[in-house]
Parts: C-alpha cells; structure tokens; sequence
C-alpha cells in the first residue's frame, strides 16, 4: 500500500440538501438522526477521496444542536480531512443551515468523526498521510490530535 | 405545567429494524449516519413518551462503532429515559445486531443522547422527574449526572 | 435440517414506528397499505428468528382497520409465533397506536400471516416445532390450527 | 351528497411498479407487505375515482402469494369497484408480475379490499351506486355481495 | 439477436402515482424533477418490453412544464415505443394529472426520450423493429424520424 | 419587487450524491431519471438563491446521457443562475461522476432548466437581474439568450 502524502484541498466534499417533510418531526424540526445521516455521508465521501478506499465510521464526536433547522431550508455541509493516523483519519463537518426566502445563513454544527479505510475484505488499512498547508488547516491538524486522545481516553473508561 | 414524577418503564422504546441495501455502503456495511439516525428515533420516541411533548435532540455523546453490521441482520434499539432535568431528559439506547440465520445477537453501541422539551411554538417547557426503581435504573440515574457535568464542560469549551 | 423444538418467547419481535407524512392520505390518516408493510416486516423477523431461514410471506388473514392513525403517532407492533406447521408457520401481530401528546394507547389491528421457510435456493424446509408454555400462548396454538383449516378452506374454493 | 350511478369503466385503475433492491428480502424476493402497500394504493386510487371523496381502507380480504416476484421485475396492478354499498365499497385488484428479459407474464395475486369514503372532518357519507355493463363486471358485482356477508359474519365472530 | 418485428401495442405502459408531500416544494407543486423520474421509469419499462433487454436512457428531448400539480393529485403516465432505430428506440410519454375530489383530468406534458439496448457487460445491441397499426401509431413513427435529426443536429453543435 | 442586480457567484450550488441501489437498474447504472432528479434539485436551489422566491421548474433543455455512473459512485452537480429574464431564469448545472477507488472523475453531462419565480399563491413575480463578472460567466449569459430563442421556437411549434 502507497503510503503517499496527499492535501485537505484535494478530499473537500460540499453537499446540499433540502429538509423534505418526511425528515422533520410535527412542528416541522429537522429531526437530528437525519441531520447526523447527511452529516456522515459528507465524511464519508472525504474519507474516501482521500484515501481511495471504502471507509467505515469508527467514532463520531460529542455533538450540540443548537439551531433548529426547519421543512423547505437548505442544509449545507462542508466535510474536510483534519489527519490522517495510522488506518484511520479524522474528518471535520461544518454544517449551516439557509432560509431561502430571507438569504440568512446560519452556522448551526459542527462534527469530528473519525472513519477506519478497508479492504474488499473489511481489513483495516494503512491511509495516505496528510500535509496541511493554510494556517486554517494547520490548526485543525494540531485539533485533531489533541481531540484523538479525548477520544482514546474516554474508550478506555467506556 | 404539571411536573409530576414517573417511572422509567412507563417510556421504554423497543425499535426493531432490518437493514436494507439502501442503509448500507459498497461492502454491504450499515451506514454509521443511518444508525445513527435509527438511534435518534428510538430516543426521541421515549423522550416524547415521558414528557407527553414534541422533544428535539440537543446533543448526542461520543459514539464508537466498533461492530460491522450487514444487510439482511437485524438492529434491535433499546431506549429508556435515565434522568430528567429542568426542561431536559437524558435517553440511554443499547444497541444489538442479530444474524437471523445463525441467532447470535451482539450488543454494538451504547448511545446517550439529550432531548429538550418544546410546547407548540418550539418554547422549552419543564419536563416530569423520573423515579428509578431498580438498582439498574438507579446506577443510571447517578451516571447521568456525571454525563451532564462532561457535556457542559465541553460546552464551554468549545 | 435439524426440526427442534423451541419456545413462542424466542422470537418475540417489538417494533416501533413514527408516522411521517409520506405515509399517510390527504387528511393525515396513515394508509392502509403503509401498515400492512409494517405488519409483514415485523411478522417476517419473528417467522425468521424462529426458524433461522429466510422466510417469505405465503399469506396474510382477513384484515379489518377500525382506528385510524395520524402523522405523528407511534405504531408499536408485537409479533409472535403462534404455532409452526411442516415447512410454513402462523404469526399473530398485534398492532397499537400511541398519541405521545396524550399517551392514550389503542389496540388497532390483530393481524395472521404465514409464512414458508426456504433455502438459498428458494425451496422450503422444514421448521422447528413450537412449545407453547403459557396459558395465552396455549390458546394462540389452538387457535393456529383452526385458522389453519379456515385458510386451506378458503384457498380450495378460490 | 348526489348519489348518482357511475360505470365500473370509469375508476379503473392501472398501476406499474419496478421492483427495486429496497423492496425485496436477501435473497431478493419482493416483501409480501411492500406488494400489500402497492395493492392498496391502487384500490384507494380507484376508490377515489369512483367517489371523488378520500377514501381509507377498510379491510382486506385473505390475501395468498403463490408466486415469488424478483428484483428487477415489472408487477402491473389493475384495480376496479366491483361494487357501491352505502358509505363503503369493494374493489378488485388484479395482480401480475412480468419479467421484461423473457416477456413472461404471470398472475400472481387477486385482492378484495372495501374502502370507507370519509369527508373533510372523517365522517363517513354516502357513496354514488355502481352499474355493471359487462359479464365480467356483473360477475364481480354478484361476488362482491357474497364476498360481503362473509366479511361480516367474520368481523362478528372476532 | 433476433431483429423480428413487434407492435406497439405490445409495449405500451400506464403508470399511475399519487404525489405524496415528499415529492413537493413548500408550496405543495410536484417537484419538476420527480415528474421526470417518473416520466423516465414509465418509458424505460416500455423500452425494455419492447427489447426484452435492459434499456438505459440516451436522452431526453426538451420539456415543458405548464401546469402545476399538488399533492394529492394523481399522476398518470402512458408510454408507447414509437419508433426503433438500430440499437436504440424512441418512447413517447404522455402525461396527464388528475384532481380525484372534482374528477378534473388534465394533460400536463408530451415527453420524448431514447433508450439504448444493452447486453450483460454493457454493450449496444440491436433491438427489434417496430411496425406501427393505427393512424395515430403512424403519425408518430414519421415524428419520431424528424425528431431523431433534430438530436443528432443538437448533439453535433454541442 | 425590488429588481436589484446580483452575482452569479452568489447563488452558485454545489451537490455532492452517493449512488445507492435504489438509484440503479438491474446493471448497476444510475437510472437517467434519478439523474434528473438531481440535476432539478439543484438548479431549482440555485434559482431561490438568486430570487429569494419559490422557483417552480418550467422546462429542461434537451439532455443528452453518454456516461454510465455505477452504484457506489459519487455524483457532483454545480449549478449556477446564467440569465435572469423577467420572471424566468436559465440555470445551468455541470454533472461530473468520481469513482472514488480510482480518484478518477469524469463530465457526464451539461444540463440546462428554465424557472419560473412564483409568489406564495403561485403567481409569478419579477426575478432580480444578473451581473456577469468573469468571462465565463459573460459566455454563458451570452448563450442563454441564445438558447431563450431556440426554447421559445420550440414552444411555439409543440
């Protein structure tokens, strides 16, 4: 396996969804379960771009909701690599939600998850390293190992 | 607002759901966002059935997946309300697979998720205590008001 | 294939479902049809727990709604084996619906399927016998049979 | 309310559906309740053609699958009031299953389904009368009576 | 390949779907796209029964959208291959949408679309000729003709 | 109304979609009209944006489909506001395909729609005009009047 160094730039996923009736509860909220489905999928498509494999979820930070997202707004999710580890890498979600009618854009989340890459198989393996090159992108590289052993740390007690 | 006091087991949620090629990526895995959004269903469902109010999620705790789950397996969501607080609750969801064709079940997450209570135009509202009866249902209890205290501590910090 | 005998609690299957809007009429009522999707999932798992096989839907009894269902309410749905013939067996599902604002429950439907268990080829095989161990499960597996001999009835002049 | 007399013509219904992978079990058969929730969207639709009222399902005959329906294939629904009774009626659903590779065309199943037509608040009233032109039509009309004191007679014994 | 001779009458196709809120904008109008997923299923079918091959769509000619349609409304397809070339054929989708509570029908859009016959691994093959009957059928074969160089007109300017 | 002048820039959408079994025929391909499906989608989020208004599909131009895209591949749509007429619009949107194991991406197709702004009883209102900044965008606000001519020709022969 080609262990080569690739940019955040070259795996940079934008999606855009339409909150349908069928995603909200009864007063119209975008139920938070849908909100987390588009939120993985948009990781997933990074991971995967970035390391030309299939890639499974392996972790998924604490996560806050704080602005409901209402029937007929438009959900915008950027996904981005932060770094790659050994087989598995750390993907930042931003996500923002637009009233259509008024132009107002509202940062709403944002999600660290970290995916594991595999084989046909379903074997871990080895993912190409990345190289930060904005201030922005090495900050959220430093972020990630700092959040890496939060997240080690809080397995082991689990 | 009648702040009376009720039973864990007056809310219990048992989901049941077969994974469908549509839940699933290339290698025929559950999609982490689809169980999470199973997870958010089954939780929203006992949150709502302790309070008698729409309830919208607020934050979901770190989550690990650590167990591949197929198409055509089963996914069995066991939620139950472990602590109320003043206008929100704290849902626990246990999560098993089962393969029909073998009989092995396998327990694969534990997620805690927090719901606030909303009356008709999206306002919290005061929820119901809860009284824990078992010693289960009251180590529960004394663990999610340690979840509580994490969860505003990263908060604050983010 | 080896034709044990096994328990009705075995397969016990509970599922819970949210109504959303692309189930249901016009005027909000959950559509007939939705439900009985609902009804041969449910029955289909517990038919498949018992027998660890793939089962498939070889018919369904004659089925009444009385209690329509809104947006927004939650079906809950217990299916069990109810007896298990050579190759096929009888599944009762019992189906509820719950307005969460209320928390008035009503029983709405009692529904018969059987099913057949087949192989990776698609032909049937036998199933394991069932030993009804309660006075409610005793009378279901009295019942199964008369059922039984209604169904063959029914199919003869048809 | 008119209650005019209408043609069997007039409300026929013809429905044509793919099966896709999100409608069939693992070994790719159709889910005997995903064909249940076609049938009766069918009969609703020509239900609704014959009163120009939402209708809502009443109940549904015992229904058999004798023919397996795979992933890929065509299932072709033809539904027709066989018959008005006073705020309810009957209608037939014809159902085939073709597979487009080899242009073979198989019945599959036959459905009776009554339907209650209800006004904007949910109460039943009255439907228009139907007037059988065909052998065929005046066949089912005489059947539909039949089929009728048997649904009864079944509703009063459970 | 057999290039023997069929009729149109052999292939035609009615589809008929109920618009469900899903399918809409928040102004209840049927999304333009999901008509078109429509309008492509009815006419793929059709081509399909025409080849007994899998048929995948060339190209969709210009379409016009007139006439709102709601939720609730019911959508009616009707797909005839009109004329067949050497791999590919024509189909014609005439649609039309309905209002059950006044019985109103109204045509909507006239769709032309091309299909390619495919073998197993993906390859063009030559599909069936097609001899049209009534005058109606012949009017169209002629269209189909001046429509199919106006495409390849288009498609060698762009 | 106020008819102010925007960017192109400023309405610009970018989709990113997963091709899912459910998306596919029986080969594995992305059915053409799920592709339309999309491509409607996310013009009519680049005709909001520009408008601030409900934006209902009004026609599509000719469509040609030269690529295959496989379940499991990934479908990116950017589609942009070109011209805005009085109460109408023209967006183009540009398909790519990316075969994320191999990294390689490939134009599928161009497409190009024609909204119509509607106001909340579904009567048209007038659009804000456009501004092209780069040469490209003076390119395509050229060619849309281009096409607006040969779209109204069209009409006026249909």
């Amino acid at each position: 396996m080609d262990r080569d160094i690739r940019r955040c730039s070259e795996s940079l996923v934008e999606m855009t969804e339409m909150v349908l009736p069928n995603d909200a509860n009864r007063l119209g909220n975008l139920l938070g379960g849908r909100l987390m489905h588009m939120i993985d999928i948009a990781a997933a498509i990074a991971a995967s771009r970035h390391t030309n494999r299939v890639c499974v979820t392996a972790s998924v930070d604490e996560l806050h909701f704080h602005h409901p997202i209402l029937i007929g707004e438009v959900v915008t999710l950027k996904a981005s690599v932060n770094r790659a580890f050994h087989t598995s890498l750390e993907v930042g979600v931003r996500v923002s939600k637009e009233n259509l009618l008024t132009g107002k854009r509202t940062h709403t989340n944002s999600a660290y998850l970290t995916f594991v890459a595999i084989d046909e198989v379903g074997r871990p393996v080895p993912v190409p390293r990345i190289k930060p090159q904005t201030n922005e992108e090495k900050r959220r590289y430093r972020d990630a190992a700092r959040r890496r052993r939060q997240r080690l740390l809080h397995r082991a007690r689990s």
